[in-house]
């Protein structure tokens, strides 16, 4: 058992680790080199260019200005200073939207770890339980223990004050919770209405169009339409199945990468044609010239494009049955996505529109049976999933020792007997099998949401993040609190009574204080202070830079400023919120250490999305209703537990007190979802009805079916033949669809790097180097 | 534990009742003083009225035609005669459907029962395992059992046959289900497309519309319609809060009944006044005449409603915030009631507006914030209502001894000392509680619904539904299966691991066959055969025609037709399809005696809804999701049951394999619920242009406004000031809102008694007395 001091240290240690992260990432930012890195926001909003030929050589890519480096911890309240208005504007709702979370964090935690230090702690203090328990029966405990509810004997009244804390921290909880979705759904609803001309605003999603022997899927759409919804239909869009030609473009670009980097190599080194083997990986095969034949690859590609590209025009099995189909008012439109058109539930599904870069092209086509079925199979799935997830990597573990190794390849015997290598291998790759799952899991649950057809890349985000959070759950704090693999949990809990599940978790939620303590630090603290530094981007930057740069629009490629990641980031702040809500009534002493980690991720996460992020859709805060959700979750699972470990504690009446929160804090969740949850879902038709009214007083001559002819065209098709670059494409169709005004036209948080002076040289190797 | 004989003389027993029953209904019906109980439907619809003057006197009450008396069981293949659209014009859709729920449990139990006995019955009847334990442990077992799985032993492979059947019994019952959701949302869609103009197919209820500083309650909706829907608003209708007034048009009701009665007596008994007291039940106070009092009485009343109704109609505190909105089309009124109308979710909720005749008026006017707390109190009383009632009513019956009754009325002592009422007391008062109890309990049930804010008939029928199937889920069918109270049973399934439940239920399924086979016959056969007699009506409508009637409008009031009784009806038949569920794979032996009560009942309840029952609102069949539903669960209560048996058999590898058909039954389920469902709540916009359509087509110049305008008033202010008689105005009304035209114009499915002539003289006593 860890004392107050241990604590102490490591908490100690913690904070220079964080202090370190800050001072390397002050240095960092400040060398014109990574400008790309450090504010890459900024660059693709065109707000920022590279800094200008001219000046010093080396000042093109060090900082040389000491006094910048005095004021290292700047950025902190430069941070903070942006007001959220326009915050909105530079990055989007949902970015607002999800610092607020942070913020939530604090509001809840805040009073709750004052008033649990002010009550709690000398509640629980001023008994000697445990001191008595070590001289007894020679039980060892620490300070931390003297500080939580295990300081309290059994049937002490005592407890009385822990049930009124309880109380009052979910009564507290719920005030935030419910005062915290009234604004963001006032919020969104007004981002919504204050929002420009957008394509999404008068178009609906048409799914599982039933097929008709006489009309193409474009005809059959119009007529649909025009028959009923005959005031109100503009036009639509049919959507091709493109995913052939996507591939392709994508294989072009790769081909071209490369094209690109031998000619760069070739440049460089002109005396020698370069030769490669076109076997596997490069290992053998036919050894013929790299440029030639990548150009010829290349021309190869661009043809079958071409042939492709009139395959998906003109061939009618080349369009799905489904569409875009816009009509002439926002009210017409909403009305259409809430209503059903015809008998049958499962044709003519009609949905809003997700905004154009949103939207996830390749499910579109899936019909509603097979929808449903891939349902199944991945709540079943994930079940297996999240409980059964040990077994294989066990496995594959097992294979992982010295031996397993020396069986399958036996010509590294000599390597892995050495003593050395015997260590390494012992003590390292049994834990890479888990390492490795556990960072591939976002992208497997990612992979499980797009079989599962959404159809938007938000909602994909959003089920994802769903799940993470019950493997999180399960996998991180059950499996922490009771140790034991989840599926060793799951069968204890399916042999024990529903009873006796909170009061075993329960019990041993006081002892595993320390741990989670040192969580917060190593997971908390120090992830989000090693999230400002970007090591990953920092690195593939320079290492493209070095080697595939040649223009300004390739340099522009080689950024890869990433997103916030709701899919991942969320449910860790999850993890918090419940650590924050299981340990207040019984530990208080681990609520400073959460206070800590919201603060801290609030002002970094702050920061990267004003400097880093890149906005990759805006779904204008779609996500808070299961944010709200999971935190409510969170507080019922603490009043479980609670009841768990009072029922323990012998505490005289207890249960019966408690048993009502559960009911009071569903009851409360159930007149939220009723209250905030519609403004999420469905778009009201008063304000369709204003926002119609206003544009046609304003522009009555708008040439609407003009703007949303080609808003949902795929972003292969945009563009003409020879553009290698999709990305872009629907960077440029992003910035044609959504005119984001932004006031603020220079930025004036860092210490004017722009004055300094100097591109780097795509052809000059040390830019690289200099990693 | 009873053999196959004592089953086969209980069967004998029942069945002999049942046909007594029947020989009973067969003479009774064919009396024609009988003809308004048991041909009530007919005379509801007009087409049959009282049997004409003439004739001989005696044949007025008594039918002497003795060859109508051979054929005595006609009426059932009548019954089945009429086809099923005729019976749609005829009873409504809601009627033939609740039909189909007892041809439901026909279509799933024949084949399986058929199966059971082919496969099942042979494999368990072919081992020794209770003769060997008769043998050795002196376990006594019945013939039953050695039909039942009981008969195989632990370990034994025979098992797979079991696990086999239980996948033919889900796929048959989920592929008979989904046929049947087809049929019946094609059945619902085809309804509601083929009928006639109804004021509901134009209209919203508008709820919560918010409180205006300026503007009236009318005044605000027509605004807000006029904006929001331009095109398509036509006319609206106020709620008012008349459930005072509504309480004194009651009153004067049950006074003029009273002055009536006593008329009725000064009319036959010239000669005296007739006095009454005015204190509690007439027993003291002062003496007055009668029939003054009570005209004293009415006329004052009179002027009250009068006061009461001036006062709803100008006191703008009386209107309620809500209000009925009527569209030009049906597509804008689909359109409305499916659209969220404002920011404010709690805030002009729009619905669609029930029938007439379904509004449950006094419910209308509540708010939100109401809505959930009331929601949130009646699961909590429900809950403590299902699983604690027996607490009170164990009171009660600690009272209702010899002793209590003594302690509390002394003076009875002499009588209740006798020999004979101390055994009566003494075995008979006790069960009086709980057997008033669940008397009461629909109406209990009714009354928290009620509470709880539905707004529609229909809809409180389908809550209280749903909570009496829960009711007797526990109370009837686990409390039978593991002898306790339903908070025992609580109590120590809340100490049993999730995985002992199924085990402890399942184990104990097999025993109690035989309880269950008696209960089928008793409550079920006898149940349905009673049903038929109409005894509490019967007896009802002679007590009042003789003493009440006067003419023939009062006649007509005396009958008392009931209804289908969904609330009641749907969840005991519920009961059986659980039952059969549960068994088919553990014992079949209880598969005939299921089927039997659905052939019987689907013939019963056929009649009773062709000759009896009165309609009491078209909900078009919404309740069938809930039907459905409940199949489905009694599927996997059998299946997790199953599960459990075979647990405790060591049956080896059987519970991996069962334990898909549970996920396979809820993915059947969420299919199911996906793509049928929507038909049952939605309306979808296709069908209502065709309406529009073809109506604008053949009636260019409707009055539509008229027609609206005063479609949705409160049935207080239908008709004028001295109408006394709510029910036969709300009648009046249906008849003018719902014309239902009948094909058929007389009744030929009984052996003419029209022809037989006579009327009842409501001043002859002894047509009463011959009851």
């Amino acid at each position: 058992m860890a004392t107050l001091q241990d604590i102490g240290v490591s908490a100690g240690i913690n904070i220079l680790g964080a202090f370190i992260f800050f001072i390397i990432f002050a240095i960092l930012r400040l060398q014109p080199f990574n400008d790309r890195v450090y504010f890459s926001k900024w660059y693709l909003k065109g707000l920022r260019s590279s800094p200008s030929r001219g000046g010093a050589f080396a000042q093109r890519f060090v900082n040389l200005d000491f006094r910048s480096y005095i004021k290292f911890l700047n950025w902190m309240p430069e941070a903070l200073k942006m007001p959220e208005p326009e915050l909105i504007n530079h990055a989007g709702l949902d970015s607002v939207v999800y610092l607020r979370i942070y913020w939530l964090g604090l509001k809840i935690f805040a009073p709750i770890a004052i008033l649990a230090w002010a009550v709690l702690v000398p509640v629980n203090w001023t008994n000697n339980t445990l001191e008595l328990a070590k001289q007894i029966r020679n039980v060892t405990s620490s300070d931390i223990d003297k500080l939580s509810i295990s300081n309290i004997p059994e049937y002490s009244m005592r407890f009385w004050t822990h049930i009124v804390m309880a109380y009052a921290f979910t009564i507290w909880t719920c005030y935030v919770l419910m005062k915290e979705y009234e604004t963001i759904a006032n919020m969104r609803l007004q981002f919504v209405a204050s929002e420009a001309r957008r394509p999404d605003q008068f178009t609906v999603l048409v799914r599982n169009i039933p097929p008709d022997a006489d009309e193409s899927v474009s005809e059959l759409v119009e007529h649909f339409f025009l028959v009923n919804h005959p005031d109100h239909y503009l036009t639509h869009q049919v959507v091709c199945n493109a995913n052939k030609l996507a591939d392709l473009v994508k294989k072009k670009k790769k081909l071209q990468n490369w094209l690109d980097y031998y000619q760069l190599k070739y440049a460089r080194n002109n005396s020698q044609r370069i030769m490669v083997k076109l076997g596997f990986l490069g290992l053998w095969g036919q050894k013929v010239d790299a440029i030639e034949h990548y150009i010829a690859e290349i021309d190869k590609t661009s043809k079958e494009i071409g042939k492709e590209r009139e395959e998906v025009v003109n061939d009618p099995k080349a369009i799905m049955p489904a569409a875009f189909v816009s009509f002439k008012t926002r009210w017409a439109a909403a009305v259409c996505a809430q209503t059903q058109q015809t008998r049958n539930p499962t044709q003519w599904l009609t949905e809003w529109a997700p905004e154009p870069r949103d939207v996830f092209w390749s499910n579109l086509a899936i019909p509603y049976v097979s929808l449903t079925v891939r349902r199944l199979l991945m709540h079943v799935a994930f079940f297996f999933l999240t409980f059964f997830f040990i077994v294989p990597i066990a496995f594959v573990q097992s294979l992982a020792t010295i031996e397993g190794i020396v069986k399958v390849a036996p010509f590294l015997k000599v390597i892995v007997e050495g003593k050395f290598m015997k260590s390494v291998i012992q003590g390292f790759l049994p834990g890479i099998a888990l390492k490795l799952f556990l960072a591939f899991l976002p992208s497997i649950l990612m992979i499980m949401s797009k079989f599962e057809g959404f159809t938007s890349i938000s909602s994909l985000e959003r089920r994802s993040a769903f799940r993470y959070y019950i493997f999180n759950l399960v996998n991180v704090f059950l499996a922490s609190v009771i140790t034991g693999a989840a599926f060793e949990q799951l069968n204890s809990f399916l042999n024990q009574s529903p009873n006796q599940i909170p009061k075993t978790i329960g019990v041993a939620i006081p002892m595993k204080a320390t741990f989670f303590i040192t969580y917060i630090m190593v997971d908390g603290w120090a992830g989000v202070a090693g999230e400002i530094l970007m090591l990953k981007p920092l690195i593939m930057f320079h290492l493209k830079n070095a080697f595939l740069v040649k223009t300004e629009k390739d340099r522009e490629e080689a950024m890869d400023p990433g997103s916030i990641g709701f899919n991942t980031g969320e449910p860790r702040i999850q993890l918090y919120f419940l650590l924050g809500l299981v340990y207040a009534p019984v530990t208080p002493m681990l609520l400073p250490f959460i206070l800590v980690f919201f603060a801290l991720a609030y002002i970094v996460y702050r920061h990267q999305i004003i400097n880093v992020y890149n906005q990759e859709y805006e779904s204008a805060a779609a996500f808070w209703p299961d944010v709200h959700g999971r935190v409510i979750a969170a507080l019922v699972i603490s009043q479980l537990l609670l009841m768990g470990l009072l029922g323990t504690k012998h505490a005289a009446l207890a249960a019966p007190f408690l048993i009502a929160l559960p009911v009071i804090t569903i009851g409360f969740h159930r007149f939220c979802k009723g209250r905030y949850e519609p403004a999420f879902i469905r778009y009201p038709l008063q304000e369709a009805m204003m926002k119609d009214t206003l544009e046609s007083a304003r522009e009555p001559n708008l040439n609407l079916k003009g703007y949303l002819q080609n808003a949902y065209i795929h972003p292969v098709f945009k563009g003409d033949d020879d553009d290698d670059d999709m990305d872009d494409k629907l960077g440029k169709f992003e910035d044609e669809a959504i005119i984001v005004p932004t006031k603020r036209q220079s930025r004036r948080n860092t210490p004017a790097p722009s004055r300094i002076s100097g591109e780097s040289s795509p052809s000059l190797p040390f830019s690289g180097k200099q990693v």
